[in-house]
């Protein structure tokens, strides 16, 4: 999605300014099309989005931003803050500062081990995301914003050349102290094996009480710059939620304006069977923004009901 | 209203920009002053808001384009959306993409019937739409967004010279099938009287079993440059709303700043009393974009108690 | 806040719009901290907000305009707004129109008494608020939105050299008559004393039998460039909500990047104990739109308990 960087281009040519003290960039998104739900019902589907990227530097070098969409606006019932009611937490935002020391982001983010583990959404999209909603989907998200939890992160993240580390913290009951937090930690790594740039990646979240622990690892890697392939494990010490294990792979191919995908997801229950499910997804460009986009979810109530969409993404 | 190109406009003047993606357009409008409800009390009144505007064209040469207004982001309630919840269709926008083949819109946009029948608005505005909300008044939208139907419409239409045309679908259950859907057809024409351009509209919807069908027809004409005439007529085949007919005319006069107009409608029943409202509106423009706005409407409840306002309307 | 006037900056660089109809400003802000609330609970903190602030200017020279914040586009439930309950009057949102004649501003904003009298907020912010929320904070606003009342306040202001007066009308029940409106006058004055300005208020506000009447006064002035000192006191005719009188002060220093500040409040009662609390707040500017921000209330919920807060608020 492309940013728009409104005050600091018209600030720019504007001498009558003082000063930018910071930018509000405008950018915004559009689907239209049809999608066939988990009841086989084919409908017409449409969306809009607005969202506002905030961003200033202050005189000593420390860059700070913030995000917010246009829907995210009225999210009382979703803030998790429990007093005083009138207080919004605006989730579904997020505010950062950084600088030399690194990055702290605070909101609506990723926890250690989901920001150190690759997701399996093929990085192409689809209008209603059937490719990374079915049941088993893998985005490494599993130990954020669970019940309890308040949905507000805190990650600390810094880089050292081929090296990455991030810790986060997730309160469960706004700092009330009957209910474990959840911390993390992840660490990335790029290795170049053979003359191919591999990411891998390593997190552990623990929630003590409340949800247990899980350590996760991904690899990913472009080969002949077009495909791309990731694998991604999670092992959970879980008895809250019966999980023990969830295992992603994808597979995508990326050429001029055209990208393919497919993934595939698998959870191993500590009580009970395993189920699994893939997604699929293809996109073709046709340049200015706009993307005819297919996608397929195999399974996306856990019923064994499948889910697709075709349409138009538009991005401004 | 007048549109602001937030990205072409600075992107043209920017290097620095490798290639415009599309532009999110950003206009505002506010409304201020009193009104006097059905019940007789006169109180005051203020409205603001903001509309965004996105439009792109692809590599190909086809446009592309969103509608989003700012009191429209949390429609969950009223999407229509029957599964799953969290799926928001964000009524009250719309999405298009047009080019030689014609256009095709997707939303909270005019069926076939409405898109071809002129509105008995008077191109004029009141703060608080006194002239077109009394029970009579004639839009044309008679077939449009009724019990059942998602308020999601899928229009194309496309014009050769004088004559255009467009088909329209709205879904009555989210594509369930167990309610019939809408489809509906328009024809526009711009016959030269007499050295006098009349825009005629001819359409039909219909609902199948739902709320039947409806033909209509209209046509409107300006003369000597001041005075504008409209008159519509439609008639039903609707057993389920007791509707047989629905007739509208309006006379607006505008003139350099001014701009005065009443509109009249009148609604057949299949069993009872027919009924009709009238409205009346006044404009002046300050320039700059303010205009102050009287309206009246005579019937705005069914029971003949009357509405009026008096304000200023501004648009950014 | 900056605020960043989209629309005339970029029609003065663009010859293909024919005239500017007004600019839509847009401006938003962030904060990102912790906070301990009335319960001791040390928690995340996170927030974030877009402005829209729109204005124009008649062809004869009336400036008029309107401002929204991106959290006040759905507000039904407190709209005030009896009949018809699909009309929305956006609370939180207030139009103005200005000209020769004064200015005329409708919608949120302060009542006359309000208008007239000094906050004792230090001019300073709190993520939180903590410093302008404490029970008995004097912020002149007792008469103003209370229960019964729609939030709609028109307010009239003018100036006339160092002397400026505003009258007010709030409406208490849309208009139905049944219970009384609030009226307002006030009065402001700047006068020497001494080579030192000080900036006098006086104000008085009757809701009739609603809540009663208030007339109050303050005083505020800045020394030495760097102290400024505020007190205010309100003396209410009020048996209904049992208030005797409010009076509050306030210490604020400003030097270079730092600013810290106290406040106190104290309200005297019908009948039983009188209750004050007092706040404090310092903030230090990191530049470019950050700042360090703490703030401390002394009893938040009447009950004694305690809040306060530390973090960075951004301003965009």
């Amino acid at each position: 999605m492309k940013k728009i960087l409104l005050a600091t281009t018209m600030l720019a040519g504007t001498a009558g300014f003082a000063a930018a003290e910071g930018a509000v960039a405008l950018s915004g998104s559009a689907e239209m099309g049809i999608w066939s739900d988990a009841y086989g019902d084919l409908q017409f589907w449409q969306d809009v989005e607005v969202k506002f990227t905030m961003s200033g530097t202050t005189d000593g070098g420390l860059e700070f931003g913030a995000v917010i969409d246009l829907d995210e606006t009225n999210v009382d019932a979703a803030s998790g803050q429990d007093y005083p009611s009138a207080y919004n937490d605006d989730s579904g935002t997020s505010v950062y500062i950084s600088g030399s020391f690194g990055k702290l982001t605070l909101g609506d983010t990723d926890g250690a081990l989901d920001w150190a583990l690759a997701d399996m959404d093929n990085g192409l999209t689809s209008i209603t995301d059937d490719h990374t909603t079915h049941v088993a989907w893998f985005g490494g998200s599993d130990m954020d914003g669970k019940a309890g939890a308040d949905g507000q992160i805190l990650r600390y993240e810094n880089t050292f050349g081929a090296f990455g580390f991030a810790v986060s913290l997730e309160q469960a009951d706004e700092g009330e102290g009957l209910v474990d937090d959840t911390f993390g930690i992840g660490v990335k790594y790029t290795a170049n094996l053979g003359g191919t740039d591999v990411n891998l990646g390593l997190g552990y979240q623990d929630s003590g009480d409340r949800d247990g622990s899980a350590i996760g690892v991904s690899a990913a890697a472009t080969f002949g710059g077009a495909f791309t392939g990731k694998i991604g494990y999670i092992s959970f010490d879980d008895s809250s939620r019966n999980l023990d294990s969830h295992i992603g792979a994808e597979l995508t191919y990326v050429s001029g304006p055209i990208g393919v995908g497919v993934n595939y997801g698998k959870v191993e229950q500590v009580v009970g069977d395993s189920y699994d499910s893939w997604g699929a997804v293809a996109n073709y460009d046709l340049g200015g923004g706009a993307k005819v986009e297919f996608g397929y979810g195999s399974d996306v109530n856990g019923l064994g009901d499948d889910q697709w969409s075709l349409g138009i993404g538009m991005s401004f």
